[in-house]
C-alpha cells in the first residue's frame, strides 16, 4: 500500500488539502494519505522543512512525503522528487527540501515534467493539486522517479540557513528554532552537545541550573530544559507554556555553559 | 473502495466528526473517508456551498460527498441524496446541494428514508451522524440510492443565491465571494469573463490595472489581479494578505474594465 | 482490518500526531486511523474523557482507542491498555480511563511494558509516539493484551471527579461539563432524569420554562433546552451561542425544577 504524507501551509479552512487528496486519489484510491500539519504559517519555508525534519523517518520505507509550501509557485524555481534512505521527498526547490534533510544530498533527484505526469496544462497558481499532487501519486503507486521527470544532479538544490549552534568557551550559544503548541521551545541544540555536566542554561529570563529527565522533575509551573522527543535541547514550563511565560520565541538565543573541571594548576 | 469525504461547520474541538467516521466505519470498515473541511463558519450554508464547489470534481467518479451545515436539524427541512456526473452528495435540503452544483439539476433525487436506511430512532439535534452519516456510507457501500430513500423530482431542491457578475458598460461589476486562508479573495467572475484587454479591477482601495499570470508577476507586498485554482478573478498580494491590507470582504463589489478598442469613429 | 481512532491534547499545528501515525503504520500500514480531536486544552484529562466517552461506542467492536493527554509523561504513572466491551483504550493511567468508561470497570487490563512493545529506549517526553503508539498498533492488529503488557486487577485504576448531577426538592442540581464549537453547553444531566414534566431549567441568567424538542422549537435568537445527541440536557441558543449570551462555562450550575403535581389533600 503506498503512503503519502501532507505537509502545506494551506489551513484546514479551505479545501486546497482536500483538492490535492481527491487527486491523489483519482490516480489511485488505494492511496494511504497522512496530514502532517497544514498549520504552517504561509509561506514559512524554515517551519515547513523543521516539521518535516522531525517527522518523516518514523514513516515506513517507501513513503512519499509531500511539501507544498510554496511562495514562488508559478514563477522559475524547480519543482523536484528526491529519493533518500528510501523515502521520497515531492515539493518546490525552495530549501524545503534541503531543510528537511538536514543538508543532507539526495540519493536521486529529478525535475518534475509536467507532460510525463500528464498535467500539461496546469494552473499557475496551484501546483500542489496540478502538479505535485499527481508526481507524488505516480510515485507511491510505485512508479520510479523518472516517469514523473528528468534526472538532475542531486548536489545543487536549493540550500536554506538552518541556524547552527557555536561552541563557545566552556559552552554553546544556540538559537530556539521552533515553539510547540504547549509552548515548549525547541532549540537547536542536539543532545549530545549537552552530554557533559552542566551548570547553567538560559534564554533571555529563562535560567535554570542543571538538565531535567521529563518534566515531572519539576515542581508545577517551574522551568525545566531537557532533551526534547527530537532529541534536542527543548526549554519548558511543566504544565504551562515557557512561551509565554519568559517570552520566548523562534530565533531567540540559548546558552548553556558546563561545569568547569577544577583545573589544580589555576 | 468507497470514498466519502465529509463537509461540516462542526469545528475540530468536538468529536462530532469522530462520531461521524465512527457510525460510518461500523455500516463499511473499508471507507476511505477524507475531510475537506469542519472549519465552515457555524450555520454558513453559502461557504459550505463554495467549499464544496470547489473540491467535488476533483475526486473520482462514483465518491459520495457528505456536507452537513444545518442550522435547521429537527424542523422540517428534507433530508437529500443526488446523484449528479456520477457522485453522490448527501446533505439537508437547504441550499447547500444547489449551491455545490451551482445550480445544476442532479441527475437523481431521493428523500433520506429514516426507516430504509435502519435509523428510525434518531436524535432530533444531530442528523449528520444518525441519517446523513449512515445514508452515506450505505451509498458509498454501493447502495442504489433508491435503498436509502424515495424518489422525488430532482428539479424542486432548494434554491441559494450566489451572487452573479453583472455586464456593465465596458467592464463586469461582481463581488468577492469567499477570502482564502492566504488574505486572497476569491470572486464570482469567471475566467473566461476577463479573456479580454483588461484597463482596470478594483475593489475598493485595491486596484490594479492588468490581469498577472501568478503571484510573482509583482513585486513582494504588492496587490496583484489573476486567475485564482478555481479559474475565477482572485485579487491577492503576493506574500501578504489582500484581506487584510485592503479590507476585502465576502460582499464587497469588485470591477473590472476593459480596454476600449479605438474607434475611429468616436 | 483495524480501527484506531486518536484523541490528544497536541493540537495540528506540530507534527506530534503525524510522527505517532507513522509509527503505527510502520508496525502495521493497513490501519485505519481516525482522529477524534487533537484541540483538547493542553492536559485538560476531564476533557479529554468526556470527548473520548461521547464518541467510542459509535465505532465498531474491535476498535483500540487511543489517547495521550499526559501531563505525567516521565513520572510514576502507569501506562496501561484496558479492554471493554470488546474495545481498546490505551492511554496513561490519569483518570482519562476511568472518565471515558464513566466509572465501569474494565474486562481486562494490562500495564505496558516497553520491552514487550520493543520499545525499550523510550523519550521520557513522548510517550505517545514511543510506548503508546506501538502498543495500539499491536493491539489492532490482533495481538492480545498480554503480548503488550501485564495483567493487572482492572479494578485500580486511576478515577476522575466528573460532577454528578443531585436530586433536589422537586429538582435536579447538575453543571455545565462541556461547552462545543457553537457555543451550546453540555450538562451532566442525563436524558431520564428530566423525563418528567419540566417547569424551569436555569443556569446563571439562561432560563427557560420548558425542555425542547429540537432548536427549531424556538424563535431564532432564543433560548432553548433541549436533549443533546450525547443524551444528556443541553443548554443551547437557536442559531447562536449560549455561551457567549449567557456566560456559560464548564461548572457553571444548572437547575432544573419539575412541575409539582397538585395533591389534593395540601
Amino acid at each position: 500500500v503506498g503512503i503519502v504524507t501532507l505537509l502545506t501551509d494551506f489551513g484546514t479552512e479551505d479545501t486546497y488539502v482536500g483538492q490535492m487528496k481527491g487527486v491523489m486519489l483519482s490516480h489511485d484510491s488505494s492511496l494511504r494519505l497522512v496530514d502532517l500539519t497544514h498549520d504552517v504559517p504561509p509561506q514559512a519555508i524554515l517551519t515547513a522543512a523543521l516539521h518535516l525534519r522531525a517527522a518523516w523517518e518514523y514513516f515506513p520505507a517507501g513513503t512519499t512525503h509531500l511539501v507544498v509550501v510554496d511562495p514562488g509557485v508559478g514563477s522559475v524555481r524547480r519543482a523536484i522528487a528526491a529519493r533518500y534512505h528510501s523515502h521520497v521527498f515531492v515539493g518546490p526547490d525552495n530549501g524545503v527540501l534541503d531543510g528537511a534533510l538536514a543538508g543532507a544530498v539526495p540519493d536521486e533527484l529529478v525535475v518534475l515534467d509536467p507532460e510525463l505526469i500528464g498535467a500539461a496544462a496546469i494552473s499557475r497558481t496551484f501546483h500542489g493539486r496540478d502538479l505535485f499532487a499527481p508526481a507524488a501519486a505516480l510515485i507511491a503507486n510505485g512508479a520510479p522517479l523518472t516517469d514523473v521527470g528528468s534526472i538532475a544532479d542531486p548536489e545543487p538544490i536549493v540550500r536554506i540557513d538552518v541556524p547552527v549552534p557555536l561552541h563557545e568557551n566552556c559552552g554553546i550559544r544556540g538559537a530556539v528554532l521552533m515553539i510547540d503548541r504547549y509552548g515548549n521551545a525547541m532549540t537547536n541544540i542536539s543532545a549530545d552537545l549537552v552530554a557533559q555536566p552542566v551548570q547553567h542554561i538560559a534564554s533571555g529570563s529563562f535560567s535554570v541550573g542543571q538538565l531535567s529527565g521529563s518534566y515531572s522533575d519539576v515542581e508545577r509551573g517551574e522551568p525545566v530544559a531537557l532533551i526534547s522527543s527530537m532529541n534536542t535541547l527543548e526549554l519548558a514550563v511543566r504544565d504551562g507554556s515557557a512561551m509565554t511565560r519568559y517570552h520566548l520565541e523562534p530565533g531567540a538565543e540559548v546558552s548553556v555553559s558546563f561545569t568547569q573541571t577544577n583545573d589544580p594548576a589555576s
